[in-house]
């Protein structure tokens, strides 16, 4: 929190069916459903995220991801940390207070990657869902499915990856771990504002703004298994896992929305200060750096993006 | 232990080279070396089990199993069972005590898929390793690699389902789950002598005496996920895992030795009486029945036998 | 199943109050309400078990255990061990099928402990709860609270244990472990007619017919935490855990029902064969053998019996 | 992290015999001894730290913390913040680089409550231990014992609260916990500048400067049943665990060093962000506060301090 970039705070996901997706955000992955605008995109949130929402779905004619937000610590941040984009040549919107429901003015922008990120400072908090403020017990017991318990990152594939490291060291993200082909050359950036191992993450591929995967944290690598145990249940398509990566080191399952977005559950994983050294991973030695375990990418793994 | 049979009490496999073959089972899985013969054989065991040993390794041209033993509970189950068995019309070889080392007479017969199978009643009991008879400690603290607990179950490729069913059910053996295809036939046999959900089990496959992997248990899903990680920190081939059969609901890893024996560790699965009907798989979900979660038979696993 | 005693059936547990009950064992443990009948008893069982019911509660003026069933492998079966236990001088009354619904003829005796059994071997099967015996999933979605799995033992004090332990080796259990005091005396008896550490065991005490308590089966260490949790959640009286024990190293929790039975949910333990040599815990180190990580007693764990 | 103080860095840990002191911290705990001086101090780290030590050993006549030092991005944070510290009317020491060996300048002062601590912003970093930063292993093969991952915080008795909860306020730590009595006096303290819900707490005592304990994380909660049956097996003095804690809901165990200090190894437990509203527990649930599943506080936990 270099910068007073606190974490992810949002994402919003284009679905081509509502009822269909709601049954794999919230009945399956278990986020709880906090409201729905007049739009008819549907607001989500892991239980433990103490702002109202944390997941947009929106209704659309082809998958992906329309943006993804981090939330400040003030209102003054925004501004600073706009001013600090525009530096960089890139145009910073602002957009009103309210156009997103509860949630207070953002400032968004287009990175090299192509794909939209925007700040804000204020969303309305409505608390852990379904444990109190006060003696609060140790976790809610009406949750579904997996039970996520908060949107964590976003894995985006695009092409300028030195632009990016550039946008995101200049809001304060700190790059945690790489992927360094023989050359030099970035083919992964793993970015972080807090102690956890990514914020958000980027592989290099030749088409710009794409989505490979959202994110959604679980306590333990049991609650993989059981997640692994609920996707062959709901006949889920999977990608890959119960497995563990080895760029941060997660324990992790991937698997698809019905619209062909991929999702991922996972837990454990490395932990960063701003003082660690970045971790590198060889591009030879990317079927490791991914997949800890089969020590091979999977074709699917590199091509299906929305 | 319908019959007095009552557990598998040793396999020999063939490796191609000793000291690479002991790397994997004591270094790796974390069997202990109890004994060495004459011959060059390696004696190992699980730190729970209680005889003195229960997988023999010896030095061949070419990988595999030579045979399996089951005890039994004392030396007149052992005739009678062997005149069970003749009535079968198969023929029982009596090995008379001391051909393997600190163990009795075994009664050794060919089942109907070519696997050589025997049966004893007497080992030497040198207890649970590196733990007392008295106030034991809850496990030992010297254990190495995967630290598995025991020599648990072979599963075994051959032609003649139909001829080994009636001879397990001979010696006690309950079918506790199988695979059928629409026309009836059994594609696979898990059969049990104890608790545990298989003892010994056999896919369909046109050669007849093909070993596809000896398996060994562990206490939880997070020592399968850290035998995982050894796999790849040893650089050992990974057949398939984490993940879960299916068949038994057990928890699973497969990779092979450096002599192409495939192994297993895995923990958990379902639990048998001899009053439990029957689970059948069907065979056209033969993908879900071995891998859960993928769904999907991977080539090798069919493949791969010694 | 030395004798063909395959194991613990039932038991039948007093209650004072049926609702609070339900709440307890239904709601909180998570085992599954099977039945009612026209003398108001409710029939439990835990998701795992083929037959209908294990649990019985029964309305009545104190808490306590009426009776343990154990199930045979066939009626041959009850009338041969009902004359090995008459042998012992033991009255063994027949009570006809139909007595309890759905179960076949018991026969039943007073232990030299003053504890009730009976042996039966004939139960209405329903299979294991909310899945399939084609194609299994490996769990069922709608399980409650602590998603118990199966009733698995019974602890009881008593006084006569000589003569207890010469009654359940008639019936072909084994002595998996016990206490001895430093005249050799034994304080304690874990008996088992399966692979499980224990299937029932006493505890020496000056009186008969004492009810320490029902233990049900959970998959993992992590369950025991859930456990312990819920018992938190639900205002529970909690005896002693989560811990380990040093008598068959399971891994445990202890808590009272609304009538002041003991309950216990576990996970984990030692296996048993018959060849294995009994373990002994020193009655000078009980502390230990019960509770193994505080090596202390708690008072209410020798005194708190129903 | 709002003002630059990223964690806490090392702690000096006052004991009666080094020799007893290491094999509780090295063998027992695992951490990694990295470094002894011409002073006798003893210098320590879990593996997972990049900094060369965080644990300081120091023979003294009775036991106790010495210091705590809390990591700063940079040299420049130490000026600023302890000019920050001076205008709440503390004093604050300068003590040069190299006092403690591959450490930079330390600024010391005393807290209200009687504690020292100090801030420092450059320590020798040797990378985490046993794997490299270059495609590294999930974790290295040759830890011992609990295989504690880092140094995670400390817990502190005092009298002034309200003092030291000022002091860390201008030091850019969030309240993420505290216990409040009916009058709303602060009964203890739960501080952190991380996504760590706590990187020191304290608990209001009468007397000035006492240390309850030193924390260290394990990745999960069968880690912590390792450590428990660790405890036992090396007679290690057992406060109290495996168990959760209300505030934090961290999953834990607490025990002694020889010389009477406690130690924590504990995994879990909540994140914080800087807009998280601070957590109240109600002091008359003291109990659940500090153990959720006894919901009742053992003496030794409030009187057992050095």
């Amino acid at each position: 929190m270099r910068k007073g970039v606190m974490r992810p705070g949002h994402v919003q996901i284009r679905v081509l069916d509502m009822d269909e997706a709601v049954k794999h955000y919230v009945d399956l992955i278990g986020l709880i459903e906090m409201d729905r605008d007049d739009k008819g995109r549907v607001y989500l949130k892991g239980w433990t995220e103490v702002d109202k929402y944390s997941v947009i779905l929106i209704e659309a004619d082809e998958p992906g991801m329309d943006f993804m937000g981090f939330k400040c610590v003030d209102e003054a941040t925004l501004d600073s940390l706009a001013a600090d984009v525009r530096k960089l040549g890139i145009d910073v919107k602002e957009i009103p207070a309210g156009d997103l429901p509860n949630c207070g003015r953002r400032m968004q922008f287009v990175a090299p990657t192509g794909h939209v990120f925007e700040l804000y400072a204020t969303k309305e908090q409505t608390g852990k869902w379904g444990i109190s403020d006060v003696n609060p017990e140790a976790w809610p017991r009406d949750l579904k499915g997996m039970k996520a318990t908060r949107f964590d990152h976003c894995l985006l594939y695009g092409d300028d990856l030195d632009g990016n490291l550039e946008l995101f060291d200049v809001l304060g993200f700190g790059l945690a771990e790489q992927v360094l082909d023989p050359e030099g050359n970035r083919a992964a950036l793993f970015l972080t504002t807090s102690m956890k191992e990514h914020d958000v993450a980027f592989i290099k591929h030749e088409e710009k703004n794409k989505f490979h995967h959202a994110s959604f944290y679980l306590d333990t690598w049991e609650e993989v298994l059981r997640a692994a145990d609920l996707i062959t249940m709901t006949d889920t398509p999977l990608d890959i896992g119960p497995t563990r990566h080895g760029l941060t080191h997660g324990q992790t399952i991937y698997f698809f929305d019905p619209s062909g977005n991929r999702s991922e559950v996972f837990c454990g994983g490395s932990y960063y200060f701003p003082d660690h050294k970045t971790i590198t991973w060889k591009a030879e030695d990317l079927g490791k750096a991914i997949f800890y375990h089969t020590r091979e990418l999977n074709e699917r793994f590199l091509t299906a993006l929305t």
